[in-house]
């Protein structure tokens, strides 16, 4: 018999190691110290970043990092503690596209639960029209939304985001979007045909 | 001299002790581990739940464990890795006030940047009209807009949800708001003065 194995193996507070049980009154398997008898909970992060709107275009940059290197991104990265979404995704476009912008509205939730992401993406607009590659990217470009590289985007997030936001514009009405990205088990980041996505309302 | 202290003093991969270091191309101080060197994030925590509407009244649950015991709240409760927020707070509107509910729309973002959380709150209506308390609550019960027990909210989220709503409802027009809540430091979980609002807008 296989005994599963905690992907969270020692215990943050005081390093001995843990072992996965249902604790009382949890119906999960959690991570339990076998020494101070804490319960580490894994919970999902919250990915922030800019659509950045400018003469009609959206800034996006090209990723020099991986996952997913040479690909096109739209500003974003993990939320830290201290800061609001918004300005996460402001400090992200910052350190990504060294644009300084200023939030318009929410745009969109994107929810990834099979790799426990949350997508919080916001409209956003530059102060100033000046944006350049910060360390993480190999360049950035402001692109007309006929010419966005959807064959060349690096993520499943960017291209439902993106494909919701031209939607949007040619409708004439841009609003706020809840969805969940449920990805194939074993998929890649950037399989163009690896989801499906659920809106999960009733109405 | 006074060495901060790292919130992970020991390394959840290897068990070994960290030191808080700021790594190669980052900013901030960060738990780093003495052996096998990994760098440790802290992450803000979704929480999320539902504001489920039946009759003109909305649901409430008076609240059987602690912080804020006693005291009136939206079912609600932390995000898992595996569920999307829609998923997250049916179930725990499930668990806390037994209503088998369906999603209607995402309705607010309220996020908490002092105590890392992001509030995730949807509308929903219950599937059959029933409910009763689940074993984190020592009552459920559907409340009128002009009857809501202001003074006896669990948490400044809970609180601004419900303001919202309110003028909402009273507008005709209920839409998504995403705004960020700074607690005052030191202030209570349940002080009703003990915050500012900013939506972030610039517009």
């Amino acid at each position: 018999m296989q005994v599963p194995k905690s992907r969270i193996p020692f215990c943050p507070a005081c390093g001995s190691p843990t072992k996965l049980a249902v604790p009382d009154g949890d119906e999960k398997m959690r991570a339990v110290c076998s020494s101070c008898g804490r319960v580490h909970y894994e919970n999902p992060k919250m990915v922030v970043g800019c659509l950045v709107e400018h003469d009609n275009k959206v800034l996006l940059c090209r990723r020099k990092i991986e996952p997913a290197y040479g690909l096109w991104t739209l500003p974003a990265g993990y939320l830290e503690v201290g800061e609001s979404a918004a300005e996460g995704a402001s400090r992200e476009t910052l350190e990504e596209a060294c644009a300084d912008v200023e939030i318009v509205s929410p745009f969109a939730q994107l929810d990834i639960p099979l790799i426990g992401q949350s997508y919080i993406i916001f409209r956003a607009r530059m102060k100033t029209p000046s944006f350049s590659p910060g360390s993480e990217s190999l360049e950035c470009e402001l692109f007309a939304l006929d010419d966005i590289p959807f064959d060349s985007l690096a993520f499943s997030s960017i291209i439902v985001t993106l494909r919701m936001y031209i939607e949007d514009v040619k409708a004439g009405n841009i609003k706020f979007h809840y969805c969940t990205i449920n990805k194939r088990i074993g998929a890649g980041p950037s399989d163009l045909r690896s989801f499906d996505i659920d809106n999960h309302l009733a109405v």
